[in-house]
C-alpha cells in the first residue's frame, strides 16, 4: 500500500516512520527545496534509534520503503492515503487541499495533521471534500500512538471507517469523535488537567514539582495501561455506576469550587517557568528530551512485552 | 523505627506493607475485633505477590516486622508515627484523634488517610494538634509512591517537615501542600480530567473507550514518568514559557467552550456503566483488577530499572 505524506517537518517524518515500520511504501513530498532531504536524514537517524532501543528490527528495510517524490503529483499518484503535515495555519491548509484537489485519484483519502483547526475551515471548498478528515497525532506518532480522527460535517462515514482500520492496521491506536470541537478530545483532556495544575500553582496550593510528582508518581501510573473510565470502574466493588455514586459529589464539590481560573498571564508564566529551570537549566532542555524520547521506547517495549504475556495467558 | 497503624482495613494493611519494606517496626491496631489478624493474612499474600513479582526479597522478613497491638496504648507507645486509617467519617475520625490524644507520646506525629475530610475537621479539640496533618496515599501507595501531605492551620513546620522526611525514607513520593484545598491535589487533578471525560460521553462527542484509549495510548504514557508540567516544558524549543506563550490561547479557548458540565445523573452513569459491561463484564471485575494490581507491579519494576540506569549513566 502506498502512503504519501505531504509536509516533511517533525509530524511528517514521524508519520512516515509510522507507515514504513508497518510495511507501507511511503512518498514523501515538500514544497521547501531540501526539506524533503532533511527529513529523510532525520528518519534514519530516528530508525536507528528505534533498532538500539529493540523496538524495530532491521532500520535499513524500513528506510528503502521511503521515497522522495518530485511533485504533488507523482507523491499522491496511486497512493491511498495523504497524511497532511503542513505548517499549521488556515491559509496554508486551505491552500494544500486546494492542490490535492487537483491532483488526488478519485478513492484516496486525505488526513491532516492539524492539532487544533478542524477540517470543516479548510476543506469546505474543494470537491474531494467528503474524503478528508483530521487525523491529529500525538508526538511522536511511532512511540505514542493515539492519532484522534475527527470529521468535518460533510466527512463521509466511509472515509472515516477506512482511515479507522488502516490506522489499526499500522499499529496506531484510532479514537473516533462523532464531530468537531475545540481541542478536539487529546488537548481537551490534557487541558483540563493542564488547567488545573496551573490554577494550582497560581493559588500557591502546592509546588511545580509536587504537581508533577503527584502524576508522575500517583495518577500516571495507572493511566499508561488504562484510561480514567476502566480505572474508576476497577476503582469501587460493583463497578463504574457504584464510584460515580460514592464520589460523584465529591468531584461535583471540587468541580464547583474551581468556577474561576486566572489566565496564564505573564506573572503566572513568569512562576511556573522560574521553578521549571530550578529543577532543568535551559541548556539541558535538549538532553532531557533525549532522554524523554529513550523512556517512551522503554516504555513501548515494556508495553509490548505486557501485552504479548497478556495474549499467551488468554490463550 | 516504629511506626504504628490504626485502623487495619484496606488502607492501614497496604501502608503497614510501606513501612515493614522500608525495615520499620509496624504494630497493628484496629477496635474491631477480628479485624488486625484479617489485616495480618491479606498483607502475608500481599508480600508473596511483590516478592513473586521481584519487588521484595523476602517476603517473610517484612512480615516479621509487623505485630499486633492488644490495646491503642500499647500500638503508639514509643511509635515515632502513627498513620491512622480508620472509617472516613468525621464523627469516626474525631473519636479516635480524641482518644490517641490521651496516649501518644509528646513527640509522636500522627498522619491521617483521609482522601477527602480535611484535619481542620477532626482535629481542632486535640492537645497534640500541631502534630496532626492529612497523609492521604494512593491505591496501595506500596504501588503507587504519591502521598499528599495536607497540614491543618494549626499543624506546625516542624511536623509537615519531619513527615515530608520519613516519606521519602520508606521510599514513597510526598507532596506538600501549603493548605487544606477541597479534595486535595491528587484528586483534584484526577476531577479535572474525569469532568471532561464525562462530559465527551454526555455530549456523545466519543465513546467510553475511545475516551479511554486516548489516555492509555496517549497522555498517560509521558505522565508515567514525567508530570504536566515537565511534559509541557520538553514540548516547545524554549520551554514551559515558549509553550505557555504559544499554546496558552489554544487552551483557554478549550476551557471558555466548557463553561456548564453536566452532573452524573442516573441517566449518564447508565450510559457510562453500559459502555464498561459491553467491554468488561460485572463478573470480571475482580479478574480485570488482579490484572491492573500485576500490571502495576511490571510497571513498578520497569520504573525501578530505569531509574537504576539513570543513575549509572549520571554516575
Amino acid at each position: 500500500m502506498k502512503i504519501a505524506i505531504i509536509g516533511t517537518g517533525l509530524v511528517g517524518s514521524a508519520w512516515a516512520i509510522v507507515f514504513a515500520r508497518a510495511g507501507c511504501a511511503v512518498s514523501l513530498f515538500d514544497s521547501v527545496p531540501g526539506a524533503a532531504d532533511k527529513a529523510v536524514a532525520m528518519i534514519a537517524e530516528r530508525l536507528r534509534d528505534l533498532e538500539h532501543n529493540g523496538l524495530i528490527d532491521q532500520s535499513a528495510t524500513v528506510l528503502a520503503r521511503i521515497g522522495q517524490a518530485s511533485s504533488l503529483a507523482e507523491a499522491v499518484e496511486g497512493a491511498a492515503y495523504v497524511q497532511e503535515s503542513v505548517f499549521e495555519t488556515v491559509a496554508d491548509k486551505r491552500a494544500i487541499f486546494s492542490a490535492l484537489d487537483n491532483v488526488v485519484g478519485p478513492d484516496t483519502v486525505i488526513g491532516s495533521s492539524s492539532s487544533g483547526i478542524p477540517a470543516s475551515a479548510f476543506t469546505d471548498h474543494v470537491a474531494c471534500r467528503a474524503r478528508c478528515l483530521v487525523a491529529h497525532p500525538a508526538n511522536p506518532p511511532y512511540l505514542i500512538p493515539v492519532v484522534e480522527l475527527v470529521p468535518a460535517p460533510w466527512t463521509s462515514p466511509d472515509t472515516m471507517a477506512r482511515v479507522r482500520a488502516l490506522m489499526s492496521e499500522v499499529g496506531q491506536e484510532p479514537i473516533a469523535l462523532t464531530r468537531e470541537i475545540q481541542g478536539f478530545v487529546i488537548n481537551r483532556l490534557q487541558g483540563a488537567l493542564l488547567s488545573e495544575a496551573w490554577q494550582l500553582v497560581a493559588d500557591g496550593i502546592a509546588s511545580v514539582e509536587d504537581i508533577d510528582r503527584t502524576v508522575s508518581a500517583g495518577l500516571g501510573l495507572r493511566w499508561s495501561f488504562m484510561g480514567p473510565f476502566e480505572t474508576i470502574d476497577l476503582n469501587a466493588p460493583g463497578g463504574v455506576a457504584d464510584y460515580a455514586r460514592r464520589f460523584g459529589p465529591l468531584y461535583k464539590d471540587i468541580h464547583d469550587s474551581r468556577r474561576e481560573v486566572r489566565d496564564w498571564d505573564d506573572a503566572l508564566i513568569a512562576e511556573v517557568e522560574r521553578q521549571r529551570r530550578e529543577a532543568l537549566t535551559q541548556a539541558s532542555l535538549a538532553t532531557r528530551s533525549a532522554w524523554r524520547d529513550r523512556r517512551l521506547m522503554n516504555l513501548a517495549r515494556h508495553k509490548r512485552a505486557m501485552a504479548d504475556r497478556d495474549q499467551t495467558e488468554d490463550s
